[in-house]
């Protein structure tokens, strides 16, 4: 049996659910994986916990905790004064998992910086957050590589579809030459809305209501989340998108969108969603076969014969346009953000698990 | 840069296509993957060929030699004397990709004997030929677990689509509950050629001159292949199916279809399909949590809401149901049976790539 040590900072929507995984799948892990995971530190936005040295934190009290809107920091072990930093310095840890809001406005900090600590120390990072990988990506990589760590970030892409895991590793061997996306069900959830003839003023509100939409809901419907997630995908999976970043993206959101735009899709077999597409070109340069041509967001009608078609709004999908193992389509259905919590617990296992 | 030997044996369909792309993809492999793959053994029904010591074959000639209609005995290095068994005991092989014909009625054999000779000597084994593991999986992966070497099967399920991959690595952690599939592409081309008015005679006879039926097609048409592909996805990713076998499969062929019911499924804006499933209960009894309650193939109408809707008849897929990676959707467009040739490809790079 394999002990595994590791920090949580960010307890919210996923990171609870994360713990909460770890508690149900606690005898799987054991039986099937031999894998023993111990939760030694927390951080939320209200301070740290730190579990007492050789301890471990009471994760079914913990999930219960937050659930009832309370900070870790009042927790055994916990302090207001804590920092993620600080815990990252002392605890004596195998995983950080990073799973706090994303945060590209402020250039992906906190998150670049305590990631970075934590990969310079040779801590595995797992993250679900695309601020620092969208922005610092190429870096933190590095980093990792240098210090013999691990960092995943399945989670960043689509939610629980494992779309990084299937275009870096069952596709390899390929090249990509076309990847279509629609990672994102905020969009999708409001662009239905508008299908029933919703206004634009109650579909995003109705969002909001249900925490589709964050704050203003911009990062959503002007395409920055699908742009962000488009740039981490091809990065990853085609050769020359390696330095792509978020300014490369020709990005339209979906408030332009009218509502007889989104029913005359419906009334003809199709459905609206806001679709990234990254497109290699054939290219002479034999150092560079696949330089990028497009790296877009933008509304478009998902035909009756696209791959994607019919897509509901809690779907996403992802397809790769491969020139040896044809096209392939991935699809999730997730109507709770539990698969997206799930891909900590995915990728703890792809650094660990033997079987 | 690491040199790994191989054998191929069955060069037709698909091992003459895996040749291919071994050219095709040399320099590939050896920027991107630090391999170089140097053939020196093959075989099919006329003989053997092996080539000369610390030497390759010229996969060029030897493709298009095989694409001649001729066999490998006639090579360089080559007798009709030779067989497949003397191949892999006398070479001296890092790999073993057997691609011949599915021999389910054989008994499996001879691949199930030649398999068992290479993983005895610790030779991986890479094989799309669904006879050996369908038959004998289970003793094969034991033979592999205590030899140290590797048996790799990615194309017997669903061609180019890594269902394998997905469904044993991303899928970790999880229960599948239920897998639907539709794995077999002869199968949807007779019943849509059936939807378009064709006779039962002449759609049959159309895909028998395609070379999409071989034989008597009993072994599509009965759903035998479906089955199989059933049988070794179900084992590889659900507890309680370990030790399923084709017996265990309530199998009905698409014999019985009418045409009626195939126009019938298009005009309500479905598809008829054979669809394999298999399903788990939730069962009281903590050893067995996923207890097998239903593994069967059956012709099935996907209307337009199915995860698999609209499947066209070069295509298939794999729905996994889960409990915490919600319904993820796997699909494939294979026009030519390259993408299943580059399976072996894929094997290869899962056993040796280090990036």
């Amino acid at each position: 049996m394999r002990t595994v040590r590791i920090a949580v900072v960010g307890v919210g929507n996923l990171g609870r659910r994360f713990l909460r995984l770890l508690v149900d799948k606690e005898e799987t892990l054991a039986a099937k994986h031999g894998l023993s995971v111990r939760v030694v530190g927390l951080a939320d936005s209200g301070g740290t916990a730190t579990a007492p040295s050789g301890g471990e934190f009471d994760l079914d009290h913990v999930v219960r905790w937050k659930e009832a809107g309370r900070s870790v920091s009042g927790l055994p072990g916990g302090t207001e004064a804590g920092s993620s930093m600080a815990l990252v310095r002392d605890a004596d840890l195998d995983v950080l998992c990073e799973a706090s809001p994303v945060c590209v406005e402020k250039g992906g900090e906190p998150a670049v910086s305590l990631i970075r600590e934590a990969l310079t120390r040779g801590i595995h990072v797992i993250t679900p957050n695309k601020g620092p990988i969208v922005l610092a990506g190429a870096e933190l990589g590095e980093l990792a590589r240098a210090h013999g760590a691990e960092l995943r970030f399945d989670g960043t892409v689509a939610g629980g579809l494992p779309a990084l895991y299937v275009g870096t590793r069952d596709l390899r061997g390929a090249a990509v030459r076309r990847i279509l996306a629609v990672p994102n069900l905020a969009t999708g959830y409001v662009l239905d809305l508008l299908a029933v003839g919703t206004s634009w003023e109650d579909a995003c509100r109705d969002a909001t209501e249900h925490g589709i939409l964050e704050g203003d809901g911009a990062w959503d419907l002007d395409g920055w989340d699908t742009a962000a997630k488009l740039v981490i995908l091809a990065r990853a999976v085609m050769d020359c998108a390696g330095s792509a970043g978020l300014d490369d993206v020709e990005r339209t959101g979906i408030r332009g969108v009218q509502t007889e735009q989104v029913r005359r899709a419906e009334a003809a077999g199709g459905v609206l969603r806001l679709l990234a597409t990254a497109e290699a070109g054939p290219d002479p340069d034999p150092d560079c076969p696949d330089r990028l041509t497009k790296l877009n967001v933008e509304p478009v009608v998902l035909g009756p014969e696209h791959p994607l078609a019919g897509l509901g709004h809690t779907e996403m999908g992802v397809v790769f346009e491969t020139d040896i193992y044809g096209t392939i389509t991935l699809k999730i259905d997730e109507p709770t953000p539990l698969p997206s919590a799930a891909t900590m617990l995915r990728d703890l296992l792809d650094i660990y698990a033997t079987v």
